[in-house]
This record gives structure tokens, sequence and C-alpha cells, in this order.
């Protein structure tokens, strides 16, 4: 099982040489504000006064939800398999930013409901065609889970040998802000009612019919508590696949960056099982879904960017990218105070 | 004079059908929040369904500032001119965020207090080597004013005349948060205190000592109203040259992307001679330098960026720009839910 490697806390030894060295540069102390941040973060993480992103990736994991079938969406489920293709089709969101910044974008069927053909740009990790309706029942057996736990894993792994050190992670499944309500109330405690929001845009009627369903939901199973119950009981396959592939991100030392409010709370998971993933995350941006706000403050996170999107997909991510490009670059090409003769 | 130009609004003629290719793209209505809005502002200044950025550029205007004697800085005013050397040499934070993103960096002394060496890469159009103590006597005369405003408008001139559709605005002057303090006060009628901020680093006294001596600057000129006064009185070169080349671009149809503090003070100045200018104007991002935030509700707009920079240069504008492109982009590669075949 994935979560149980352990993910040890990045190394401070360069945290001084680090902090002088951004002093150093060229401009007044503190004045590249969060990229001062963002370039101490990836240093640490990569161990070195040179840090680098390389051959950076997005993992975009789409699933269907049984939950789906209660009217919690504003779209149809038929749209997660229909998103998917337009996904391969190059012509949704993500594809258009990804391509904008060179970022490989790889699509998972964590377990869409229906088969979806074979491409070479698709990868197959199915767990089964859809989640249960966690009204009735566990939406995955924990066998499920640990599958899912475990693809999303192997999936990383096979991006880190081939050169990777920076993977973002998206995801696609109508329905799946009920999950990441569900999950976000269950860790943070959080009132269920600040957690639910209009997911693709419910309308006031809609959200509070969501709300009410999800309360019945949380309601069947009072006794759930570890993080991984609570991911089997109301999670997606693309949730607990990001979870899974999110530890073993961090376990090898790369660089994850978190999009929105679902990818949020897979990421609330592994954080739960394994704290110090936080040293190794970047949030791309705080989403405009009821919850991602309150979310990333009880994780104690500043995202990067606050453009009121809700698309997910990973386009936060994409969209983030080039600043924290742009925070290894000024800490490797700037020029110092001495070597460019300039009073410091 | 550049200012005498007429700018007109934006035609909005095709407002419905921008609105309706926006939210026929295969996302959930609204759901890539701000980066619509820029969608359709650049739509609308370049009156077409399909905009591009071409040939993109940022204008860095260097000058030095008569006030700086007071010591209004924690920086002596020679490091204007060395950081106008370190950007001809490509080691400045803007050199490195213009290369990342393919901007052509245009330098312009517009009255650095020293002789710089010419560089095909610097442009003189030096006023006067440095404005006066406006402690003492009005920054400069009326003339050097309409020259810094005619030597602006003929640098974007020139841009526009070569295939460029879109001009990002920085500056760099040792004591120049002094004057866009004083022009914010004048024109925005704020309080001195509310405008006055801590530029390149002042510690709590020398910030109260760069107070004192702006409310001292302030009282000597009781009666300086109009706009291009009080530009004349306490601006500096570099200021109104960005001034004469903001108003020349708006008035061209060009995109104007606006930095931060400084360069928020040229554009105030601007909108006061020429309203329609904010519609062309996209505010890269809010500074952490005091007074920034208010200025931008002065002006009643939003910035991209929020990430607590404080460095000039431009440098803000160059970290904004991929994300003014991907509002570009998306506009113009997404799919519809027609061609993908999504149900909408």
């Amino acid at each position: 099982m994935p979560l149980n490697m352990v993910i040890p806390p990045r190394s401070t030894s360069l945290y001084s040489a680090i902090t002088a060295k951004i002093d150093q540069k060229t401009k007044p102390l503190g004045s590249l504000g969060q990229l001062e941040h963002l370039a101490m973060q990836i240093a640490l993480c990569q161990n070195t006064l040179t840090p680098c992103l390389q051959q950076p990736c997005l993992m975009v994991f789409a699933g269907d939800h049984g939950i789906a079938a209660e009217g919690v969406s504003a779209y149809p489920a038929t749209v997660t398999a229909q998103m998917v293709n337009n996904f391969i089709s190059g012509g949704a969101a993500i594809n258009v930013f990804a391509r904008q910044h060179n970022l490989e974008l790889i699509i998972v069927d964590a377990g869409v409901q229906s088969d979806l053909a074979a491409h070479p740009s698709l990868i197959n990790a199915k767990i089964a065609y859809g989640t249960q309706n966690f009204l009735q029942q566990a939406a995955m057996t924990a066998e499920q889970c640990q599958q899912a736990l475990q693809h999303g894993a192997d999936l990383v792994l096979r991006q880190y040998a081939s050169g990777c050190n920076c993977v973002g992670f998206g995801e696609m499944g109508i329905g799946n802000s009920s999950s990441a309500a569900l999950l976000m109330h269950c860790i943070t405690g959080h009132p269920l009612a600040d957690c639910v929001g209009r997911g693709t845009g419910l309308n006031d009627t809609q959200l509070l019919n969501k709300l009410s369903i999800l309360q019945q939901a949380r309601a069947k199973y009072p006794h759930v508590y570890h993080p991984l119950d609570i991911l089997s009981t109301f999670g997606g396959f693309e949730i607990a696949m990001q979870v899974g592939a999110m530890a073993k991100a961090a376990s090898l030392g790369m660089l994850l960056m978190i999009d929105g409010f679902i990818t949020s709370s897979a990421l609330l998971i592994a954080h739960q099982l394994q704290p110090h993933i936080l040293d190794y995350c970047v949030f791309s941006h705080v989403a405009n879904e009821r919850g991602h706000r309150a979310l990333l403050q009880f994780l104690n996170v500043k995202p990067v960017l606050q453009l009121d999107l809700r698309l997910g997909e990973g386009s936060g991510v994409a969209l983030a990218f080039p600043l924290v490009q742009s925070a290894v670059l000024f800490l490797n090409e700037m020029a110092s105070f001495s070597e460019a003769g300039v009073d410091g």
C-alpha cells in the first residue's frame, strides 16, 4: 500500500545559503514576494542552490460517481467520458494551457462509467465503471481504494523514472465536488454547509438539494474516522488515485502542484496520513468554489493565483506553472549585487 | 502634445458575440473566472472574435529624482544608473522574466543623472540629468514635461509601426515612489500618509522621514490642480514619459499592461486626461506597497496577480503576461460543446 511509505520532511540544511543567494540578487530585499517563498521551497525540496523543473507533467484523473444519480451536478454523468474524449482531442481548457507551457499531459481513466476507446494519450487504469452511490453503500470497497492508490503511485513512479521532477494534479468527474465536500467535512470538521458549493454551476434550489443529499449520506456513516475509510466511503476513483500519486510523488522528492477544490480534498487525505507532504506542495490557486478557501486555511497554505477559477482539469496548475518556473529562473539567472556592480 | 489626442471608448458591438463564444466553450459557465473578463476585454479592444497579442513588448523607463537627496529611498541615486546597466547586461529580474516569456525589452533613459554608455539595447531619450528636488522647486518645467510626454508617445508609435499591439510599462528610478505617492494624493485625495510606503525597503524611522518630507513638499505647492501641473511639479521624467506612452498606446488601440505603484501613478495622470484609457489597460498585479491597493480601488480595477511584489521594472507585467496570453488562447483554441460533442 503506497501510503505505508514514509514521506520525510525536506532537509533544511541549505536554508541559510538559499536565503543568502536570494538576498544578494539585484532587487530590494523581499521584493519578489511570494516568488521568493516558492524559490526557497523548491530549492529546499531539491536540496540545492540551483533547482530546476525537469519534464514537468500534469496528470488528470477521471472517474464517475454513483452519487451523480441524485442530481448533485448541473451536468449529466455522461459528460465525464465526453470531456475525457475532449482532452484526448486537444480541445479542452487544460489542453490549451498545457500546450502553452509545454506541460506533458497525462489523461488517466481511473473509473469512468463507460468504456473509452483505446488511445495513445489515454491511460486505462479503470478500477470500475464509476463508484457506487454512497447514499446507498460505500463508494468503493477497501480493496478498490487500495488498488486506486497503487495505480496512482505506479503512474507517478513511471514519470519519475523518465526524468520528471514536477507533477501537477487535475481531475474530471461529474459529481466529484460532492465527494470533495464530504472529505473536507470529515477531515476538517467544518460544517458540511460550508464545504458544499455550486460545483459546475448549481442554482440555489439545486445547491440546497445537494446539501440535503450529502447530509443524508453523511448520517448513514456516523463511525467513519480513518482517512482511508473516509476516502473509500465518500471518495471517487480519480480522487483515490490522486492520493496515491501525490504520496508517491512526495516520497520521491518531486514538486507537487495542486489544483482546485477536488484535488485539494485528495491532498487533505494524503496530508492526514503523511503530514510532511505539504513541504512538497505548491497550491496553484484558490478556487471560486465554497469550501476551498477554508480548506487552504486549514492547511495553512497560500495559493499562487486568485482568479476565481472553478474548472478543475488541472487548469489552475497549468496557469500557475509559469510563475513557479519564474521563481526557479530568478534564483538561477539573476545577477547578484556584486556581479552586476550595483550598490546593495 | 500627445494628450490632446482623443482616446475613444472601445467598441462594444461584438459584446454579445464574444459572450456567446466564451459561453459555448467546453467548460461550466464562467468557470475560467477572471480569464474570461480578460478575454472579453482584449476581444473588445481589438474588436474581433479572434484577438491576438502580436510582438508584445515591455518598455522600462528610467529616471532620477532630485528628491532622492532628502534620503527618501533606502538606496543611493547612483543605483538607478547601475540598474540600467544591469538591464542592459541581462542580469535583472525583468530580464529573466522577459526572456522567459519572449517579451521584447526596451530600456529607455528618460532622465538618469549620469551619462550612460551608448548601447544597442538602450534608447537615449534623456530630458535632463534627473529632476529638480521638488522640496525646492518643481521637478520639471512644463516644457520638459511636454517633451517627456512626446518622447513616450513617439517610442510607442515606433513599436506600433513595427507590428506590436500589446505594450507593458515598467520603470526604474531611485526616489520615484515619492513622486508616485504625491501624484496619488493629489489625484485621489487620499491622505498623503495612506499614499506613502516603504518603497525599496525603508524602516519605520525612514518611512516617517519620507512622509514628513513629502508633506513639506506638498505644502509648498497648494495651488497645483491640473493633472499635468501635478505631473510636472512632483513627477519624474520616467513617469511623464510613461504617461505619454500610455496615452499614445491606447489611442492606437493597443493593449496596455500596467505594473505596480509607480507605473499606476502614471496611469492615474493619463486617466484624468483620458478616462477611456482604462478600457485598454490590464492591471498586472497589486503591489505590496502602501497605496497601491487603494489606487486600484480608486480606478475600480482588479489586478491579475496578488503576489506581494514590490520590485517595479515591469516585473509584474512580465509575470502576468502568460495569464493574459492564456485568456486569448482559450478564446481561440478551446473547442465548443458542439465541436467536442459534449452535452452543454
